[in-house]
């Protein structure tokens, strides 16, 4: 019944330790089949090309500030591979490039690895692909494998970050850029790969000006991962990962959907992975239809309340319970309480209350919170508050991301309907189910959006590592139009970055991509969204499909944002 | 982007009321391209055919006391479809036939109903198929509506019951029954089929004795419906929607599998839907090949505490942190806790002391309970505690489904590894993270297994109602052969029936089917689980296709139990 890989021989031995590779790994059938799916590449990629560049760059705020923290790569020019005669780049040139994942699964991630390695198999033979394990540490401490084809089989198409696994650290002090230059040296790299978001990105842009103003021959090029869609901009149209999660949830949100219409007597309220940014949640919505979506940056926007945001909720609920519908599904962001205002007051100064004083039972302690804090305090249902005083992270914060935000506003909306019926203007029934969407999408077997779209980052990667080009970011568009057709190069990492102010100095950033209100995708929801509320619109996308009608479908999201761009 | 049906030429209506039916829903492209999916007939479905019966049948338990409760249709043979040379049904009898969906959703529900309705079309033309809206309550109040082809056509292969609604009500008193009667000859029904669990086709059961009683000419004809598969005897081999159930959470499994593969720091505890007994996560654990799995079943026959369901996964952690792994994925049937003796014996006792006495904050209350019932509650979680107090049915009981058991095992093994850590036996790092997967597997899109199961119970339910058969359960058997060599028949509701003693009468009752430890599939389980403890053998099954590899994959519990009887 179970198919199981056999590339080594060895199919009864199970993998023995964190890193030791899918050899012997037990497949599914899908899984199986992904494996050998042909990955189609732009056809720059599968012809020869030479690099051309474009204007110099500037920065996407504070150039000034920019320039001084990079002095090496401010204002260097994109980089886009256009067809050429004959290649331009050495065949013979045999590189030493290394990869590392860093931060949070997103799927895809092991074929932008096969991506490198195809490149260099196919147009620098001989080169060698180092995989750094467990992430940025894997570069500081010089951890890492020898990646060969037999390795990287059994990864292709499939999801997961374990094929050199990931980590969470950043290289960021003197001794760590130190660390980081030994293993370059150590290890003779010419080029280095950091698959990460946003953060990561800023460091392999650090690494790369720190390569470059140490005369270090090690060039470092980016790649933009992460399933919260807020990586991107005009020439890295999305992040990957972003595709299949949203698909992942939206399948279970579309079920859960069909189940709310057959039943006739829940509300689902969803809670979706997304801390800063709202995109999947906003993704979610425009596949599924729900009834009820809450997009934190409209509610930072307009300054609103969790009053206002409950208020809204049990608006729409009432409409419904008059149209004889006591059921729903509601859309919640896992950063929502993030984008509230008066929250994020009241948790500043619980954490500084936290820290410095002694919280006692009588509540005494609550004196020191604002007027306006100890309303929200107190208007908030009991278990939240003691989740608000219990759960603390290694700094001693509050956790945030440990709130059900989808639980706490279930308790709120009860709260409201009840006082509601007492007053007599609602007359339904309220029974409300809550769900957190969020592992089961870190790690899917990728869509084919999400696999030809890796594929090509990785590549293009490796070309860009090739034509000896550092500090850019993988950038693959035309993502609207055939595999056939995308447009490959790299753009200049340090024209994404701002600057933020962090402990008395300029620290370069790339800004996360907030969901623009002006946008296409919102606008796009923002006007069907009363339809939705109150009419029952409901799509259930179903399950993923690797063949046939929608299998290659790309995200709304980004079909409405490059519509809107062309 | 969206395609949308428009069979009746309105797509831009919404619907406009909780039964009115899908003609302008909007579907995605995968819902659309199952529409049209050709169903495949058992080939005696599509030949001429007659029916045969078989021997006199018996009960499951207190033969006696069935035959008491069913003195017209208790000793009833089965009856089974044989090719024929000629049709032996009147093809020019005008039937009118109700159908009528019970309990949870199930995928697949749909399905049934179009069988039944292309089974009319196909071999008793003219005839008219009633669907009773929101479940056994639509047959008491007389509340249906007739189904055309235009109506069933946007539900073709299409998860949730919203064609006509469920509901949960049962048909019971004497007054019920009368109600029943008059729908019954109001609508002058030839015959109807319930589509349910065990308790409904014990209800079809009963309604089809009190048909035949009165002398109505109603017959009833039953179909196996539930996720939890635990409905099922040796002609019926599975209930639908298990199938398709399994596999979403199967699929959700697989991709947390990676996740906790990839990043290494996770034990994902899962609870999945399953109440009584614990198939579909003994199902989910073949599939998926998790480090630890509970069976209800096997802790009920150990008579096995919290304390030692508790002790054996933090052994498993243990000895994982021993070999550098520490993360996992643990699987718990939603009632495992129903299954541990002495916390049914604590909620008895609660029940008790909750409906009579009065509850102090002092805890004096706490002197009632048994001694070993209050070590188990002192033992149990705070919060779990207090979701024992508070969360109370209509009835006032203590709401066990309501109480989130992979939470409170997470605790319970924290604090468990807290203490070995102080003994030194743990030297390891644990965080759990908790997941319910339920709802989002209830309306799923049929997988093509499903799909067809359904199609045929619908069809040869049809088929039992034209011979003139009643109080029979339509039986679909040979299933793990191709569809083409299906059997279909029906199976005498009696023959599967015992009695249980209720308020001093006996009640008649289908037993639920348990996992049973010495079947085929726990056999297997229990061969290879220590060896999915301590080694990764994770099996991430990936979304359900419907075309390609394993589009048309049976369950493994149900090929196992197949093997078995071979």
């Amino acid at each position: 019944m179970y198919s199981s890989l056999n590339t080594n021989g060895n199919a009864a031995a199970f993998e023995t330790g964190p890193v030791s590779g899918r050899f012997a790994a037990v497949y599914s059938e899908v899984q199986n089949s992904r494996i050998d799916h042909a990955l189609p590449l732009p056809s720059v990629l599968r012809n020869p090309f030479k690099v051309v560049e474009g204007p110099p760059s500037s920065a996407a705020g504070n150039p000034d500030e920019i320039a001084k923290l990079f002095p090496n790569l401010f204002g260097q020019p994109s980089a886009m591979l256009v067809p050429n005669e004959a290649d331009s780049l050495r065949s013979d040139l045999k590189l030493k490039i290394g990869v590392v994942l860093s931060g949070g699964q997103a799927p895809g991630g092991h074929n932008v690895i096969s991506g490198i390695f195809d490149y260099l198999q196919d147009r620098a033979k001989g080169s060698i692909l180092y995989g750094f394990r467990g992430g940025p540490a894997g570069i500081m401490k010089c951890k890492y494998i020898e990646l060969n084809a037999d390795y990287i089989y059994p990864y292709r198409n499939q999801g997961g970050f374990d094929m050199i696994c990931s980590g969470r650290d950043k290289i960021e002090t003197p001794e760590q850029f130190k660390q980081a230059e030994e293993t370059a040296v150590k290890l003779d790299l010419d080029g280095l790969v950091v698959i990460g978001g946003d953060d990561s990105n800023t460091n392999a842009c650090l690494l790369a000006e720190n390569f470059r103003g140490k005369n270090l021959k090690t060039r470092v090029v980016g790649c933009p991962k992460t399933i919260d869609g807020d990586l991107k901009c005009k020439e890295v149209p999305t992040s990957f990962g972003f595709d299949t999660a949203c698909k992942i949830y939206a399948e279970m949100i579309g079920n859960v959907m069909i189940d709310a219409r057959s039943t006739g007597k829940y509300y689902h309220f969803v809670r979706l992975m997304g801390r800063a940014a709202s995109h999947i949640t906003l993704e979610c919505a425009l596949q599924t239809q729900p009834n009820i979506t809450i997009i934190g940056e409209e509610v930072a926007a307009k300054k609103q309340t969790l009053k206002n945001v409950t208020d809204y909720m049990v608006d729409v609920i009432c409409k419904r319970a008059e149209l004889g519908y006591n059921y729903g599904v509601i859309l919640i962001p896992e950063g929502l309480i993030d984008f509230i205002p008066e929250v994020q007051q009241l948790i500043a100064e619980l954490n500084e209350i936290l820290a410095h004083d002694v919280v006692d039972e009588d509540g005494i302690w609550k004196k020191k919170l604002t007027n306006q804090s100890l309303k929200l305090f107190e208007f908030l249902p009991q278990a939240i508050q003691e989740q608000l005083m219990l759960e603390r992270d290694p700094h001693g914060n509050v956790q945030v991301a440990k709130i059900e935000t989808e639980k706490m506003l279930i308790q709120m909306v009860e709260t409201e309907l009840e006082k509601r019926k007492q007053e007599g203007s609602y007359k339904g029934h309220f029974k409300g189910q809550s769900h957190f969407f969020g592992y089961e999408g870190r790690c899917g077997l990728p869509t084919n959006f999400d696999a030809s779209y890796c594929y090509a980052l990785g590549y293009g990667a490796a070309a860009l590592l090739h034509s000896g080009k550092t500090g850019l970011i993988s950038s693959v568009g035309n993502l609207g139009a055939p595999v056939e057709e995308w447009t490959v190069g790299g753009t200049a990492l340090t024209s994404l970055m701002d600057v933020e102010r962090r402990h008395g100095k300029f620290k370069p950033v790339i800004k996360k991509a907030m969901v623009e209100l002006e946008g296409a995708p919102f606008k796009k929801f923002a006007s069907v969204r009363e339809d939705w509320a109150l009419k029952n619109c409901y799509i259930s996308p179903g399950p993923i499909q690797f063949v046939g009608p929608s299998s290659n479908a790309v995200s709304h999201t980004l079909l409405l944002e490059l519509g809107a761009q062309a």
